[in-house]
């Protein structure tokens, strides 16, 4: 067994087999993929990877599953999943994700893209241990560990991006939500005792959300990223496929050693010249689809004279949310917590009014942009 | 100038003024006020006391004052009022409260009943301080920085409990607050960048009122403490006004020093021998009013056959939440906290949802109260 | 099983036999007696007490017993003398302990006084646990985990102290020093991968002791409560035996009731006027004896004109360190940590230079005592 | 003015001017050198970039400027020196230190290379800042408050690699230490009342070299990227005045992109397939000296069989230990720290002895290299 010091949870116990899985390349890879993209931009400590987010994940769900009666297959097994819940990321994280969902049609949650070959096939092959079942651990399908409402892997990164950050809003009480949680026909109930915990961390998520994720200059970065990534492969030098094989740092030199475009954005990213807002907008009073961006963006260009490219229209993805749904013990009845809590039924709400819709063009550009945009969006 | 190291706000500069006032023997007394009573029951490490507390105070206007356009006059009677805004505080804080509102008409706002006399008195003369000003601050009249909607007092007293009990949730961030805060015509108002901070407080004080302050055995040795203090001024023991010249230390050891009831339940307090739950249930199900928590304790008393000293009916206070009503400029515009965050709005509900009446009994009689008390108080 | 929240180690599991021993008088005592008895007068958040503490202290040699071949009896009686370990301090912790030393010729370890009798005495023997075999635990007789160089006490008491007087010296990494413990022969041994967190912990402790628990206020207020108290015995207004029943409270209240000297001096330390120092020099500069206390007091009063019990002369005892010798695991030898460490080896030598005698005296007095005092104490 | 959010000092006031000169892509660079090299192989967390230090440092010095007696000019002047004292930094930090200085005979204090040319030197003349002025703060030959015995750089950097690396042995008290300074001649003079503070953060600083900065992983892997850098230079595809352009991503992706030996290293680094120690052993008992370092590795591959890009020597630098120069003032005369304290003596000694030489090979190598290595560093 090896120790490693982690900031947020202590001392993590490795055990042996776990080493093997750690030592992949596939695995190392995630050293090198920050955990939320270009957040560093406007938290200049938000440097954290997910490669320790991972071990934190595992961490958590080590102190789940110690309250859960499993056998020491199946605990391997669910600790493999937390290990290798993000392995499938691209680069820069969540920031790539929806270009492979676009060209692909898989997400992050794919991991059998990654785990089905490689250094890390062949130790989970040596490890004996099943590709479906710890697809079916990452989503979610066999338990609620790893993913699921509230999860190991909420738990850990609101603690780990809070601390990185800086940002006090990610602290809750973390000992005591898993102190107060069962497992009843294996998936996690939170007992009466937790619901203020349980409330706490939604409470965290959705200031994490609004003050971090969601900070208009992270959404900026992303878009600015996106659009880079796409000209490439529209244009045939980068194959998407090969997202899940590289790395931020990898990635970011690709996009610097084209020529043009791509090249432009890699250095406007990495010297912090970004896009402003044109427009920023609550979502409700914007009235469009989701499927319109690409043909607004080329609308809005016709009509202002400005380059598509230089256009970014953003229209957020409605937040899931699975967390609201979560079980809570209530006198003996198993109630979902946003029945319980009004509270968390006001998050809710108050998540879907905090999304805004942006659009974003160089400082120049902002003026034209702003007045074509307005009318294209149906904003009221 | 001295330096008073605290744990939450590091090193308090005491200038040579506030030095006077604190080495007075009213302001020392504070020393042995407990912050939040009989919370040690519960939280052992909540024995912070009115002392630390009210230099913490004094700390956060101190930064609130510096983004305010005041004179050093005014600057030093409002942060002598952030010093001095719990000198009136009797023992264990708020619990012994509502004796003195029944018995005296008044409460620990009512600073000039300790200011006008006394060593305290004395040096404010020195000072050249007016009571009357120091009132005004105190009660929010003159402008809200120690007492308003989100106040100094309320930023020191979350952030303390948080440390001391040990619970997480208290923690919010204090000092983008502070940062994002501006005076408009002497009242604070937060900007737009510190709504999140705003929302997190308020979230805070939610947490920290249904996990702490409103934890059942806190309430129930408040209630046990004050059935013993009123039944000794009842008898004449004990004179109310004296509570405002005591410390927990001292009123513990009268009632330890009396015979029978009170020197009961002052070793009950002691040796956490405390009442039982007969009845608990959110306050909607029970139909009676607070002013008639006597006649029912009576009326339960008789029917149960329980002497009524052992019976303790307990209804808590609605919160008053001023804090709803915090100002938040947002587009220019100045608005109520409660009107612009949807999650602000939802803790209202929450909060009023979130109180239980509840009647308490030693364990013994806990049956023959129970019967007895879910009919009278009505509970459906 | 209850939970129980801690600001240091978080939640702590109250195992049902625990319950038996916390509800009992004798230990809901501590809630009442300070951990560092008059440093709040320096340090206003220190208001810790010895209870939690002693819940801190059981928490941190149930991780030590968890790394030891100990059967279930051994384990709960280790857990135990952990709990009780300072169930026979008196109030304001060390600064009585001096007088119960002289006048009974035992200390706070002695804790067969308390033990073995009264609610605790019947709750041991219904556990069916031996007195003393408690007693050689809590003296390091039999294993070293509750009392030795390097103990679960040291561990707890410095970081809480930290938390509470919010000096950061006492931070130190308890997490690693843990789990690089072993047992050999039932005696702790810290493994090479330890060393620097052992060294780390000597530091903060030579830190705390000449920051916090030497700061010569400290010390002070300790001599005045001392001197009240033997005054009270020597009349025969109070019982040194009484003391190992008394707390912080009582004893203060039993001072205030007093007539004359206690009382006044009650006061002084309540409204924190305390003695100055007449005089504050390292120990080496100063030759006499600890015997001579008595004599050179009342040579001084004599000489100087001021009444004796107004004079206060205060010899540090020597540090005893034995932590200095705890043993380390260097390459398969057992080794002690001050032949390994320099910089544990140059700690004892600070540690020697750091202790200063004083003698206090109120603040008019001064000047005359201090030319005595330099005389009677041979000052270099 | 900006606010930056830090989590280490919280937020930091970012003056307008300030903006200019963090805008540049100069500085922009730093986003993308972590701040301790290859630390993060051992301690995941530590993926924090000179970026976030460079800001910390001016927070630090922004609050020891303020009690120096200086006019706004030099206020500007010295804070600007706080920003950029580490533009001039190679990719990893620290590691390709020693290259640069073999080949162009300047190390990371020579910021005149970076700072006369590019957006940064516009900027600086734009803001009338004087070159000169500027390396004199740097090195510490104008004030000491950026660069020093005790300064602003230390004070960052020992904080901030504890948050990261999550290792406790980096807290110390800061807050008061900078309270405890004042300036005399414009050089820092530490209060008697901050000589505890100053003990503290030496010995922390002791603690971080043993535990993370000298930890043998992160050394093995500074040598390995050494060699490979140097063999790059070495056969002309690398210039080394380039490291002043590039970052760690740049400078990693070049060497994946060449062939062989480079192109290895960078995958074992990046793999985590690093070299082991074949030797170990404290720097007395070896006989060589520094120079000797290239001919004992040709040596030792010549004996071994081992070619020699396969075998590292590494012989650390002597700590100069500058901080052990600080100045006291001890009852009104200024006296050096390590006279002061024989703590700090201790600590001087204790480094010294901490030194480890080691001689590391891959694996397979380990025994052939360790038998000759033994002979040819003369080990007794």
């Amino acid at each position: 067994m090896k120790l490693i010091q982690d900031p947020i949870h202590g001392l993590l116990k490795i055990e042996d087999w776990m080493i093997k899985i750690i030592d992949t390349q596939e695995f190392q890879r995630l050293r090198r993929i920050s955990q939320i993209g270009f957040a560093n931009l406007v938290f200049p400590g938000a440097n954290h990877t997910r490669f320790e987010h991972s071990l934190g994940v595992m961490e958590v769900a080590r102190k789940l599953v110690e309250r859960m009666d499993v056998d020491e297959d199946e605990r391997i097994e669910i600790l493999t999943s937390a290990l290798l819940h993000d392995i499938a990321h691209t680069p820069f994280s969540h920031c790539g994700e929806v270009i492979v969902e676009d060209y692909l049609g898989f997400n992050h949650e794919n991991v059998e893209v990654i785990l089905r070959g490689g250094e890390i096939g062949d130790v989970l092959k040596d490890l004996g241990l099943s590709l479906r079942r710890i697809r079916d651990y990452v989503s979610g399908r066999s338990c609620n560990v790893v993913k699921g409402d509230i999860d190991a892997d909420r738990i850990d990164y609101l603690i780990r991006d809070s601390h990185y950050t800086g940002v006090a809003h990610g602290v809750f009480d973390a000992q005591r939500l898993i102190n107060k949680t069962k497992f009843v026909n294996r998936r996690m109930v939170i007992e009466a005792g937790g619901l203020r915990s349980a409330e706490s961390l939604l409470v965290s998520r959705f200031l994490m959300y609004t003050t971090v994720y969601h900070h208009h200059v992270c959404r900026i970065a992303r878009k600015m990223f996106e659009k880079a990534v796409r000209f490439c492969i529209d244009e045939g030098s980068l194959n998407p496929i090969d997202l899940f094989y590289m790395d931020d740092w990898s990635l970011m030199n690709f996009l610097r050693s084209q020529e043009g475009y791509p090249r432009d954005i890699s250095e406007m990213l990495m010297n912090r010249r970004l896009f402003k807002r044109a427009l920023y907008v609550e979502m409700d009073r914007v009235h469009i689809e989701m499927d319109d961006v690409d043909r607004i963006e080329v609308e809005i260009a016709e009509d202002s004279g400005v380059d598509g490219r230089w256009i970014a229209v953003d229209i957020p993805k409605q937040i899931k949310g699975e967390e609201f749904g979560a079980s809570v013990m209530i006198e003996g009845e198993v109630r979902r917590l946003d029945e319980v809590s009004s509270l968390v039924k006001a998050l809710k709400e108050a998540e879907r009014r905090s999304l805004k819709v942006g659009v974003y063009t160089p400082k120049d550009f902002v003026d034209r942009v702003r007045k074509t945009a307005i009318r294209y969006l149906n904003v009221s």
